[in-house]
């Protein structure tokens, strides 16, 4: 492809002001030339992100230096770096120029083969370890464990979707693609496709850019134009991308706090959240290992769930993990019932004796077969259990691992109890199911039924797992679950009586 | 009118122990012999409001040093100052005995004429520019856009009023001015209107006070006793009144955090919310102008919507302005379909065709002619999009505009729905509406009905246009428009299979 | 009871080469031998908390210095201590082997006679008066007053109970244990028990340990193993049980969030929370006395509710309490409708006419007898304005506390409609109530009602209270008050057309 570049004269003319002025930019580790060219023009264009990244070890740290850190210091997961990128900063070219072969969205810009979206494979260079335990994360296979779920998929377009009203019935129409982006997938991330060119007009003149469908997006399972999973920057947030970020509880607020997942919210009315909000300003969030007590009082979402961390002695309390899930027995959200974690990130290939793709029966019982077996779940709650023992004793630690276990018991058996009400109105023929070859997510009582389990369980599982009170008492919690009942009951009781009247009986 | 101050022998006394004493107040800028008069006391009396100002630029700099800065870095906006005031602090008596004949609250207080209400006519001495600006904003007509748009005065009467239940009915009595000063008006704005003069028995012996119906209040489209429109500490918070706190994303929560304008929730959980509660306490809230990426990496709620920005070459990325909406194209919150913003601020002047008070149709057409133009939409949306630019792509903000765009189509879509079900259920004779000479917001079905566009919709939008991932979804996002609209079409069918049973059919 | 240690060896061991390491551990102040005992294991054991009390004032203050301080900077309520411990840190020996007699749950540790559970009498060694004035807070007996009122006990059990559906009908089960403890009791307190020992194998061989029942738990009521009532740490955090914690509002958030007392939520909206979360971190939380203005700029809940606050001159603003309620004379959330408060923290001493277990009668009149009287109220209303006053006029006060008041009558206003609907209901045979010996808290109306009052009663007058706008108006304030009632008697009207349809008239 040929390319006329209009702009050239203008760019020369700044490329000289900025030589004779002076100008310099970056962090304190060296810049590549390639990077250099980046930011002549960027640090004006985008001076927030240009900014963001002075401040990041990738400005500041070259590959070759952040070699000679001490293991359990080091942020890099490879023995070497290709001497070519060793003694520069991390910089633009360096991660947006990276294997162009491999890219879909890879153009020419400026005679550099460049891409927008910097993936997992790209990180790889540097971070092997990180991005290979994420591969088994559930989360980066969120896209597909939505999209190619027909169950999920079926109550995902009945969210997303447009009713409109004619003749007093509804008739649903499947969402745009738009809307997907801007609901479920904004969290569990687009696919990203390559649609071609456009010539847009910058400051610098004509110039031709990708046209890309799913972007903007930053979803822990996106799909992206190299065919890799997830987007590191959902939690290292461009272009600090640091620790201290991922760190801190606000980073996971993003996807982490609606009614059906509502682990920022607990996080902040427990005691853990409370000593993190009244001391955390005092804490060290960039210290490499994360010395319990001596860095942070408290643990936040990354302390249990992802953080290398050691103890005053030196000792490993945990280490890092980016697969998350090695660190959790018990899957308490997402799902009908909280059941033991599936073997496999990919939940597709999961179904149950009735044929769905569901990990329990609708009923509860478990798909054991699919399901983590007892020494990996002891061995998870260990994991788990090593860094609550940082500050609890044996007691306090078992007492609340109890309560929780007997939450997820009980949670479980008021969601069974709204299911059985439901099948009764699906019999009774007071609402259309499966026998009727109807969806189970899109009438009034189905959705009544949703909410026992994807707000109210949810949120009183996460309540008993993070100690957060009155989610689940009051905010979200036991109250609703029990109020839904009630009001589901209710609404079959009605609907009896009008049915069973004489006038109506057939 | 004639005072008696039994009090003088108390207050001289105190103040001669002041002197001797050798008692200073204030900030470093020179006091005013009668802001020192104001001090003596109120130092005692109030000392944290004392010490708030003591912090504040006002207590600080004097006009004449306020004047001499340059153009973008000054905070105030006139290019001369009456000699009498340039070399003082802007103090107690600056602002509180000025212009006084315009003030119907002003009152002789120890020699003093006196107001306790400080407007926006006050503020103009320094700021008129902002003023002026402020005039054009939406929010300084937040009172009559409420109190005098007859189908909003309806809604907000059905909301505060009293309900009585007496033989199987609900009488509704409209609500008392304290009821309404505790609800709507507390961010719309009181009507503070003098009411006459009390005793009051103090510290310093019995002094005369004025009494104003409405007061307390802060709302940002106050009716001060001078006729003006507005509280300048809505905020910029009294007495430190600085640019900091307007800047901070929390001012911004007193009035947009609820169901019905979700804004600073959606901030929260979004990307820039991230980054704000991670990095922003290393931010410099009190630079100006502030420089993207310098001062600040991810935007508050001020940056992108009023403040004065300039980018690492120090061009000006966007003007500072306080009319606010001129970074708006679109009005995504309050109305019952979101629309192009109106031309002015005083919405009391549009009709629909239907003669309703309302900028669309019943059904969503938009009545254009109260509406801005296509060449201002254009204007503001780029206005807008300037900030945007300055960290992201051109293809990134035309991804994220293109959904926003495409989330107010579906959110009005599903608005309409839920409208044509209520059309319906009037027609049927299921609830009683316009035709019955009935109101529109005050039965049940027609309350769900309110739901839709004012909690739903509205948080939708929110979500969509500012990146907040769940309040689209679950957290009063798609899920509930959804499953509203089953609820309504539920709640219609189990009415007309009531009404069309043989013993009911007439 | 003889025990044996088989970890003895190891324990040696690990003691020499700790003195041969020459670690050194704890604050400024001298260990006393025993804690220096205690820290040789826990430092590596339990880092987080170890610590955390090194940052305490008890780990750098030792009581002799503290008692030295003036009396109002003193943090310590006793004039004198016992010699043995005066010259020492407060280390974990001093609370955790402190009368090891009145602890049924002390047990021998290495031949300590430790426990686990340190309670308020340990804590009145050195703070009496604090002690003291927490068993007049209403929160000191949040145990009882839950679980020994019949009617409230009956409302927690309809929540945490577990229901079945079984031949179309819900059968309720009564709650367990954990579950209790996991809900209301989190923050009201479990009844710790002793249930005998165990062994448990540790980093240091196999031990002995108690095995509580409703542990771990910090609730404000919780019954001690030595009889006493609620827990230091629920608002003193361990283990650094500072004053610094206690005053900032995230601490109180742990049991003020949810629906049914929204105090945090409210706060965070309100100009006070706007302040805070601005400025707050430049505030000096640690300062004794707590001086307006010059240490914080607005108040967090602690200001209003328990600090010693002083004014620039040096003079009290108000007295530092623990008993909280003497500032407060009208209870606005808990109970059906708000009123004055009860004379004794022991609520399960009420009855109303119709002898129920109320400070009301259920139609909302009060049982004055129970309740404080006017010069009582007075004297609570006043101790509380003096801390308004510092910032504010009497004017605004005023004004406040008018519309405070008329809320408190318009909310209650509000619910006695609901519980007239829902008498109507019980009459009119549509729901079963008290005549019908049912529970009223147990159906779906019924819940409804509940919510009327638990939640959107007191939402909107903790709005109301603290100047929380939205909670007060559409964030589950009066539109959803107004909005439950046209959902109750909408309700009604269905089930009465239905009852009333010819061919079901009896």
């Amino acid at each position: 492809m040929k390319r006329f570049y209009p702009i050239t004269g203008t760019i020369l003319l700044f490329l000289l002001f900025a030589i004779f002025s002076g100008l310099s930019f970056g962090g304190s580790a060296p810049l590549s030339g390639d990077s250099e060219m980046c930011l002549e023009c960027h640090v004006y264009l985008h001076p927030g992100i240009v900014e963001d990244w002075e401040q990041s070890s990738h400005a500041n740290t070259t590959p070759a230096q952040a070699l000679v850190k001490s293991e359990l210091a080091r942020l890099i997961s490879v023995n070497q770096v290709p001497e070519e990128f060793a003694g520069y900063a991390v910089g633009c070219a360096e991660c947006h120029t990276m294997n162009p072969d491999q890219h879909s969205d890879s153009f020419d810009h400026l005679d550099y083969q460049v891409h927008a979206v910097v993936t997992p494979a790209d990180c790889s260079q540097c971070h092997p370890v990180e991005v290979d335990q994420y591969k088994d994360n559930l989360m980066s296979h969120a896209y597909g464990n939505l999209q190619e779920n027909s169950l999920y998929l079926s109550l995902a377009d009945s969210i997303n979707g447009i009713d409109t009203f004619e003749e007093i019935e509804i008739t649903h129409s499947p969402p745009d693609p738009d809307t997907n982006a801007d609901s479920c997938l904004y969290c569990h991330g687009t696919k990203l496709r390559m649609e071609g060119m456009k010539t847009v007009s910058t400051d610098y003149g004509e110039m031709i850019f990708p046209v890309l469908s799913g972007w903007p997006n930053q979803g822990v399972g996106r799909i992206n134009p190299d065919g890799t999973r997830g987007s590191c920057s959902s939690c290292h947030t461009r272009h600090r991308f640091d620790i201290e970020m991922a760190r801190k509880p606000a980073t996971c607020s993003e996807c982490h706090k609606g009614p059906d997942v509502p682990a920022y919210g607990v996080y902040n009315v427990s005691k853990h959240g409370n000593i993190y909000s009244s001391n955390g300003e005092e804490w060290d969030f960039k210290a490499v290992p994360w010395t319990v007590g001596k860095d942070f009082t408290a643990p936040t979402c990354a302390a249990c769930h992802a953080s290398l961390l050691i103890n005053a002695d030196g000792d490993v309390v945990s280490p890092r993990t980016h697969q998350m899930n090695d660190r959790l027995y018990l899957r308490i959200f997402g799902l009908i019932y909280a059941h033991v974690h599936p073997r496999t990130p990919d939940t597709t290939v999961i179904k149950n004796k009735a044929g769905l793709p569901l990990p329990t029966e609708l009923t509860g019982e478990p798909v054991t077969e699919y399901l983590i077996d007892k020494p990996e779940q002891e061995k998870r709650l260990n994991a788990m259990q090593s860094v609550c023992l940082s500050c609890h004793s044996r007691g306090w630690v078992d007492g609340h691992f109890d309560r929780f276990e007997n939450t997820v018991k009980t949670t479980n058996e008021m969601t069974l109890t709204a299911t059985r009400i439901l099948i009764s109105a699906w019999d009774q023929g007071l609402a259309e199911g499966p026998a009727d070859n109807d969806g189970i997510f899109n009438e009034a009582i189905e959705k009544k039924w949703v909410e026992q389990w994807l707000f109210y369980a949810n949120s009183t599982r996460f309540a008993s797992a993070m100690a957060g009170a009155d989610y689940g008492a009051f905010a979200n919690g036991r109250w609703y679950m029990s109020k839904n009942i009630q009001d589901m009951i209710d609404w079959m009781k009605i609907r009896m009586d009008i049915k069973n009247q004489p006038s109506n009986r057939r």
